[in-house]
């Protein structure tokens, strides 16, 4: 039974709270937030106990430390933890800076920790089933990848200018589900970004719609498209061509109803963001977590994992100001 | 902030406890079971407490009870958990016996505290979204309802003689989704049935697979579909014709990942049974039970509707008997 | 080379026309008509002759006519022309009255020549696989086979006071396809109807929406729902439980655009009526009547076939008015 | 009633032959072949009548000819066709050189007469009715579109060695359809090909694999993605985001039949090639250029239009060569 200390109390630490609790595997022993009044309540609702952050990561015994902080906390939480000879479970992104994270990432493993990155998309029910066929070989070699990723609207022009940018900030996601498909980096990246959402985000030096084109060494070839808007809901499909046919990842929808009317035959929207659309992949997450954990297995998503998302996400940037494609090892 | 006694620790109490806890308006208070262990285990993990089914009931600071013991209890517990001034809600079936459950009907309502019946398909996201257009007036007035409803594969044929037949064991969800879609009950039943899936069963003075057509006093007719065999999973679906259009809520599927291939276009199965299909329904139960009782609202599903469910599967038994239309009035 | 003679030059006899013309191993000889203007319109565009219906059924060099003409004078048009040697395709139903078809069934039967009943649903290209399927046991045994058949929008009152009513004029497609289907005629039929579409429907001693549930010697059930009005179009489906799965043919659409707005996301209608849904039939069944007759192979759909269908009808009214259900051999 | 004369009598003629003859605003007066004994079996079949080509062009009674013979043909007949006094619909391509197909359209541009390219897809159902509801504005500005289209298997090397490179063999209905939907050329052309299908095709100097991104002017990005194998038949989608909604043209099935059983949900493939999946697109293009030529409206497609695909498909090839982007001015 994995002893659990849950860092942060805001929405998606409720949700990994519910997780913790339904896991037969793990127990909320402790809930810490900057706001010692979040933490108290979300201790209230699950039956645990309210601590702080430095308390939590003192206590030899809790065995483990979900990481729901905000991003600039991430690295000194991971090595933090790491080093009071916990395991960790992070939200993503690792870091904003390439840098800090590789730094992290050296700290960590001198621990021996296991530190995994919430990538939580490759939990979700139907990309996790694809990859499976894949695995298992149903359509052959693959050749040819592409993502859809649309969010349902743009952020704040405010948060824009602090986030990154889209490939860092948006996309990162997609580049990591190209990971998990390819099964490796690939060579050259090259990308093609406009602002025709919000010419906002074009004069605050970011693109709103982009499409990136990837090749890998054996000649396979991936392109991702992402866009800040889809008024219809959250856009998140995936397909793959390979030598023995296609494997498609469709949208999550709200419901199954059909209505016909002399209007058409209209079905419901896709679920509307990520909590509705990958709130399954988070108990999926953590019992892959709880289950690697427990059983002294490899994790199924590392650190090393957070860290080529995010050099991609460089090249990528790289490519989108120049016009010129970037070759991956030059980042 | 609702006080909860849930009686009974087995697989559907887990998905219950899930719900009581994630919900911010309920807290799990206690946790009873006729075998203690399993009492104990359930609260160890959702931070509660293991009592008796009597202390509970007992119990003033418990606010209600949530009754998912097994079905011969369930008239009983009613009427002990009302007259100690509790809520409930009890999981379907009220009773096998009609009479019976008239008696409880009765014993309840001198008490005047509120019990719903967990016909939870109600809650289910698909139905209850067809439902609301309906109601919405989406398709004008409703004409010609059509219910399939097929399981994956029988149960034994030990419990099929224990079970009350098909209409009162596995058709009476399907009455009560007639009478949420219609708004109210149907005036004739015809009914025919056959044992064509299992020769056992009809041994057994059971049928396996059945079609049920009532009429109602203005004109419309409903056709249920019921087998208990479908191989490729839980086949759960409505669809409603009216003046205006068509509304169909179709299956949930285990995922969306779709597969081309020389051999044809394959998606994946309907979710499994009940448990998988049903689990978001739960929740939106519990949720639905516990507005209504912090707000003092009326309450969605009554122990009358789960009496006039049960008094259409008496009514569609005899008529599968006689091959004659039965009235329901005659019930 | 079959060479035929075209009798009717109406709208469907310009989808035979075409059939004819595209068909590499037939030529359109002769085209009649009661208006000889349309005859000579017809045939002027197909490069052919416009003549006398006398003339055609008198010409020894044509080998085979088709029925396009009006009901009313189909069994006389199959007895001369079977009469003068030809094969016949003639359009259903074979007539209103059970006995003036079997009568001319038996005139025919004298000459040996073959006579085929447009059935053409049995070659629409999804009935036609869903049967091949079924033939080929991919779902096993058939159990439990359902038909939705929903016309867009009823016919002038005045067209149904002379329909023969709405089992003998609409729903006598579906009989045909029960039959196709189970590969047998039903021991035992029961239906239900209504006029709730339109009461003066009911006025005119007809229904309008109706449900059939028909039972076979082996306890295999069929349940057909009929409604003269569906607002979005054509609905023509076809499921059917097996033993080892579950066969649907789904509806066509006019096309195969997907809007997704904030409204939800929509398809295109079904094909709106007969002649757009069932158009690929039509030349499918020429196909299979040309291939049989110059090949001396069996018909795919025979004189039986059509007075089969005739029959079911019958006591299907029959139980409509009485309530109670009827033998097939007693009609 | 347009006289027309057919050049070739192939396999695409034979479908054009169908056109001509069930369209009540053309006759099919005349058909020539370089094999005159394929004439002469047409002509028989549709009731017309063989001739030569010379003697078609020479004949001032017939009013227009569809050119459906080989592709270095296309330039002399268009031109002679026109010199004629005739209205031209020609096969598409042009012609395989840009200069050869420039010198064309000013010798046609000359005579005054119209001369409309055969680009069928802008007549299928499916991408006339998603680019009509473009205009209407259903879905806003269009922002990203997507174009997906894939070969059900490789042409022989064979043919790969002569046929200009995918991107102007097979890329080009795709650079027509992106002008269709996107109402004007792009400003800049990327270009990404791999031979990662066959070896082979990559050592005859082409790609058998391609990915294609587009800017315009406004900001608007168009990706194109090309497979000579898609082993499930052929796939052939465009989707659109647009400010207000999505709009996508999805595949065309074989039918609509879907079976259910342990091994999933499955339905038919797409139809196999281009003449099962765009066979109702000729009539619609044969349709819209007799209403065109005997209104004396403008021509939906011209051969203006055959002209800038296939410098996009210049663009392309040089793209996909250096690797840079290649502005469509420069070609």
């Amino acid at each position: 039974m994995l002893k659990v200390g849950l860092l942060g109390a805001g929405r998606i630490a409720g949700v990994h709270a519910t997780a913790i609790t339904s896991n037969p595997g793990s127990t909320l022993a402790a809930v810490s937030d900057f706001y010692p009044e979040n933490a108290q309540k979300l201790a209230d609702q699950y039956g645990s106990t309210a601590r702080t952050t430095e308390e939590i990561i003192a206590d030899d015994s809790i065995d483990a430390v979900l990481v729901a902080t905000s991003t600039d906390t991430h690295s000194d939480l991971i090595e933090a933890a790491t080093a009071a000879g916990k395991a960790v479970l992070c939200e993503k992104p690792v870091d904003l800076s390439l840098e800090r994270a590789r730094a992290c990432r050296e700290a960590a493993a001198k621990t021996g920790k296991p530190v995994m990155i919430g990538f939580n998309r490759r939990f979700d029910p139907n990309f996790s089933a694809m990859q499976a066929a894949l695995t298992a070989g149903e359509i052959g070699k693959p050749e040819l990848l592409s993502i859809t990723s649309f969010d349902p609207a743009p952020p704040p022009v405010a948060y824009i200018k602090v986030s990154g940018g889209l490939f860092r900030d948006m996309m990162i996601h997609d580049f990591d589900m190209a990971n998990f498909m390819m099964g490796e980096a690939p060579v050259s990246i090259t990308a093609t970004g406009s602002s025709i959402v919000d010419a906002e985000i074009g004069q605050a030096g970011d693109v709103d719609t982009a499409v990136v084109t990837m090749t890998y060494a054996d000649g396979r070839i991936c392109v991702i498209k992402n866009s800040r808007r889809a008024v219809y809901g959250y856009d998140q499909r995936v397909e793959l061509l390979g030598s023995d046919g296609l494997l498609q990842a469709q949208n999550m929808l709200e419901n199954t109803v059909v209505k016909s009317t002399t209007a058409g035959v209209t079905g419901a929207k896709p679920t509307y963001f990520f909590l509705e659309r990958y709130m399954p992949s988070y108990a999926a997450e953590w019992g892959a977590f709880v289950d690697a954990v427990n059983g002294g297995g490899a994790l199924p998503v590392t650190l090393d994992d957070g860290i080529t998302a995010l050099a991609m996400a460089e090249a990528a940037t790289r490519s989108a100001q120049t016009g010129q494609p970037v070759r991956l090892e030059d980042v």
